[in-house]
């Protein structure tokens, strides 16, 4: 059965998520729906990216992801499906693919099927399903419209990297509180090559890397590599942000010992 | 594989959501369970029927929606099953249906099946899923009790004309905080016959209706016919609702210039 | 299709449910995933065992629950797969099965099956998953670990009983902020046998029980036994909790007369 997911700003007290399922659901009959996540803040692409960026790859191969989210069209902002790591991307190419995927997407193909409606505040019903639909059909991607040799580009801050030294940010803080970092244990492993380290995030300095929040006490913090390979800040039981008064973007640095 | 939706008023941090799901399945094995809101505010009938009003018909025919708001059944409100449109709705006679349809629905049944417990605090679970599963099951909606002739009707505010004048009102408010209104792209064509107008609302007016949020800049105020053919005043990137000082029930007047 | 539910206190707006939805389709296609709730407080155990409680028995049998709270392994908590009333429950042994169950569980497994990641932060995607697809693909559960004799227990508040008295407490307010109390239909009418009775909570003084929200007019105070059969105390229409303000663990007495 072909899996089609959804992300999108729209909540959950309004229609829009409701109509674009029954849309689907009008056109094809066997299908897995997934909500990826209604609640990105609205209008904010950095958050969409994020999330779809750290569970995609959980997906089975085939799958199809809508992403609705500023998905007005604009002469520079056009309507595209991506194929890229085996999977589907519909949505506007208005820098959010630049920001999921670190690698040129294999495929990208410029939407040319029409709209359903003469109504343009609603492309995901009434463009975006009729991509998915055709691709949940088993179609080739190539039909839908024009290829592309390009995504728009938009840079997310990488950490900088200076003798012993990393320079990162806090990217994302999850309903826990937890503070997710630009940092990998990837880019850890290999500037701090095992010596000793100091973390430094506002006045709070940690000087071990934890397996899991209960190694240290309830009310603590305590620093771990998440699930998705990114340095995280997390209070045992606390929430993290409000606790240490850290915010979105806030700095982050961590000094290895000469 | 038939589908039933849910909406109400229930929450998603309760168990109710749960148990009605885990019921529907405990009964039929194949069915595709729709969730359309949850987040309906309390009580709040008008709210339901906006929402249930503006994607129903993005369902597939043969659609069953449960409606879990305000369920309890009294001497004058009772339960009941309707088919219209190609669809069945359950839910209770308390006025919700007459603001979801404009027209008198084709079949209207008074369920007399019995609920299945001595609470009588959770219709949706006890025995509107009993009528939902009876109709997914392909048995005919005559079988679940007897018929009525009338809904009760529940007035909505309907936008009034006066020559070359619209005055309206706003409806809802969605999670963007845009304001839709109830003045619909039919009623303004009709009135206007593409005169030049101006839209008044509290302190703002508008003398144009945009194709998209993007025909003005970010932070202005812009009207449009949102995807449910309603103009809706909205800020790009913005939230009309608190920055206009805006409320659900605020009056909206259209002139057009004679 | 074999049913997999989720409970959880990740939230909507992060990557975690989708990550494990995404996780248990790659490993089996045919599946019907129902999501119980995923605004469980956070790391609030009596929270989710609350709700589990109180729906677990409307799905049918062999329904596979993942419970996501407070999931880390430690000496003292293990990772679990409990098989009771014929169902299966995946968690951490950290007390909350004790506040599910009032009975000891029929088969208890402690989980041997390795984790998929080297990250120890999300055993639900990691581990708990494995374990869903495996039981979902009827094999049996003696097959993920070591049978235990026990689970931990973690005392809930029971009411206390006097000659004509029943002491209780709130142990839920719900999304109406009604108060569902500890106080059991079964144990009211036990101790009660068909008395006069009056209700005691803070100020406020009952001196019945209603069928329904309804036997009361808009606004007043109402006793009812809930759907789950225990007492709750809400406010027609209104909201119990903050209007009487009451919150979690506040007693509640009900005395019989002589």
């Amino acid at each position: 059965m072909p899996i089609i997911t959804l992300t999108s700003d729209w909540g959950l007290r309004d229609h829009y998520l409701a109509s674009v399922k029954g849309k689907i659901l009008a056109n094809i009959q066997e299908v897995n729906i997934i909500d990826i996540s209604h609640q990105i803040s609205p209008f904010n692409i950095e958050h969409a990216a994020f999330v779809i960026k750290n569970c995609y790859q959980d997906f089975p191969e085939g799958s199809i992801h809508i992403i609705g989210v500023n998905t007005e069209e604009s002469d520079k902002d056009s309507h595209v499906v991506l194929y890229h790591h085996n999977q589907y991307f519909i949505g506007t190419d208005n820098g959010i693919f630049s920001m999921i995927f670190t690698d040129q997407p294999e495929k990208i193909v410029e939407l040319t099927i029409p709209q359903d409606t003469d109504f343009f505040t609603f492309s995901a019903r009434d463009r975006f399903v009729k991509a998915a639909v055709h691709l949940a059909n088993g179609n080739p991607i190539e039909e839908l419209g024009n290829p592309l040799k390009n995504i728009q580009t938009k840079m997310l801050f990488k950490p900088t990297v200076e003798e012993m030294l990393i320079k990162g940010m806090v990217i994302h803080i999850d309903g826990y509180e937890n503070l997710i970092t630009n940092i990998t244990k990837d880019l850890f492993d290999k500037v701090g090559n095992g010596k000793k380290f100091a973390i430094q995030l506002r006045g709070v300095q940690i000087r071990s890397i934890a397996q899991s929040y209960l190694d240290v006490p309830t009310g603590e913090t305590v620093a771990v590599f998440a699930s998705n390979g990114h340095l995280e800040i997390a209070i045992n039981q606390g929430n993290a942000g409000s606790l240490l008064g850290i915010a979105i973007n806030d700095a982050i640095r961590i000094e290895f010992e000469k």
